[in-house]
């Protein structure tokens, strides 16, 4: 498949990176995004663009969708100058934004219908994953789909899970991720300040707690940049509102209570509130010290 | 310092442990515990046991305080038959036990006018690394005092931090490192139930968070017993009531508000509540999974 003609639609923080590496793998690959700018900065490394996606799915034998929500990637493929329009008979759709597994469900339904094959696969790993192909890959579908896709998806990414034969699969082990990434990002934002309102160094309750029962994921990578004063964001506030709002919502329909998210989505809602939406994500942190008049490491809190 | 004499008092599964360590090292330990069985433990392997927290402390130039609460600390030094009045003039006490930091100050302050050296230093680490001498020690005290002890703490811990020359810091600290353990834990409870319920594979979605934003320590440790089936106690439901505990009563005393802490408490205290206060601190995956009617991975949800 190396060689093959591949559509990547949304050029963003992870498109950009995820198209690198598929051109980096020999495949033909054109990008489409909205943004001028975004379309400029892959042509600026030799990339194909198209003023359109269906110009860029035009012919292509996958499309990968790499918007921000499920609304987007419905745009995207049933919208005015939709790809499914454009893209070949048995084509894949590769469906990457962050979305409510139902959404996912109904839009593989509907992409079906439409003579397309669809894989449900969401991310994770962040942009300098996405940039060395290094990605995982949570993803449901057609078996058969799943692995037509192969050199596509393991262009991109290392770590490749297949869930299950029915979209939305995907999707509900994405949001299983974003709820335990959320509350403990809330939860870091959370000790981090209350150590500072204890009188404790915070570089030093960084280095402890690194090595202990009470660390995370989250802990290592954010609080490390609160710690050192470094505020440019890997991901933002209004990421975990929509994701976590992701996970409310399905849980609820689902009629299964989730006490740990709710609190925490309160919490990025508070720091949204507060003007923070398009910050880093830890912003959160800068709510708790506001509230309680605390010095965050500089540069010095907002 | 090898060859000292020092006394352990309480010999639970933290302070078993702890005094093999000292004894291993070549110093002189003698061990107390209110439970004959405990004693008959350290005995066992060749141990000194004493009848009496005081009989175990007189002649100690340092004596290693186990216990489980601050209240019982207090008991153990000023109580009836308590160790300070059979301590050594200038002896040191090394206080583990989780307590409120305000508690830990007012102890080390009746120790000082007691003619004793006091140091506010909770453990963390587990049962394993108590029998290796690997603990992470967090302690606060004067400076003199904590360079005094290194022989003892390096023989019982790996991790040695020094927070700052008065009581509290120590335990301010461990209430930081409680807060994260104990929201991360009942929120992979909450996660890997939601899960379950959204018919994902328990197995299929450890294996993936391992890897992913989601992870922590909490979850690799806790979920990995969960998804064996293993409920095999390494520290109950109780514990995390009562750590939980010290942290809201500590942020309330701050005016600090912790939000992601509080909602972490109310799921031990159902756990707790459904008589599994016992049992290990995972088991708040069995109250999501009771109210939800799922089926965690075997010995079979009861």
């Amino acid at each position: 498949m190396a060689g093959s003609r591949v559509a990547v639609i949304g050029l963003g923080s992870m498109g950009l990176g995820m198209a690198r590496s598929l051109k980096r793998a020999g495949m033909d690959v054109v990008g489409a995004d909205v943004s001028a700018e975004r379309r400029a900065a892959f042509a600026a490394d030799g990339g194909q663009v198209a003023e359109s996606a269906a110009a860029a799915a035009a012919g292509a034998e996958v499309a990968v969708c790499v918007v921000i929500t499920g609304d987007q990637t419905e745009a995207v493929l049933f919208g005015p100058g939709g790809v499914a329009g454009a893209l070949p008979r048995d084509a894949i759709f590769i469906s990457c934004a962050t979305m409510p597994p139902r959404q996912a469900e109904a839009l593989g339904r509907r992409a079906a219908e439409a003579g397309l094959r669809f894989l449900d696969a969401p991310i994770s790993g962040g942009a300098r994953n996405a940039e060395i192909g290094a990605l995982t890959i949570m993803a449901s579908g057609a078996r058969a789909t799943w692995e037509a896709a192969q050199p596509v998806l393991s262009a991109m990414g290392q770590r490749l899970f297949w869930l299950g034969e029915e979209p939305g699969q995907g999707s509900a082990m994405k949001a299983v991720n974003q709820l335990l990434a959320g509350v403990n990002l809330s939860t870091a934002c959370e000790a981090i300040t209350f150590a500072i309102r204890l009188g404790l160094d915070p570089k030093t309750v960084h280095e402890i707690i690194s090595g202990s029962a009470g660390n995370s994921w989250m802990w290592g990578d954010r609080i490390s940049a609160l710690v050192a004063g470094d505020y440019t964001p890997r991901s933002a506030v209004d990421i975990f509102t929509k994701d976590l709002g992701i996970v409310v919502d399905t849980a609820r329909a689902n009629n299964f209570p989730v006490p740990m998210a709710g609190a925490a989505l309160q919490n990025f809602l508070m720091a949204a509130a507060a003007g923070l939406g398009r910050e880093a994500d830890f912003s959160v942190a800068r709510v708790y010290a506001r509230l309680a008049g605390l010095e965050l490491p500089k540069p010095a809190n907002d």
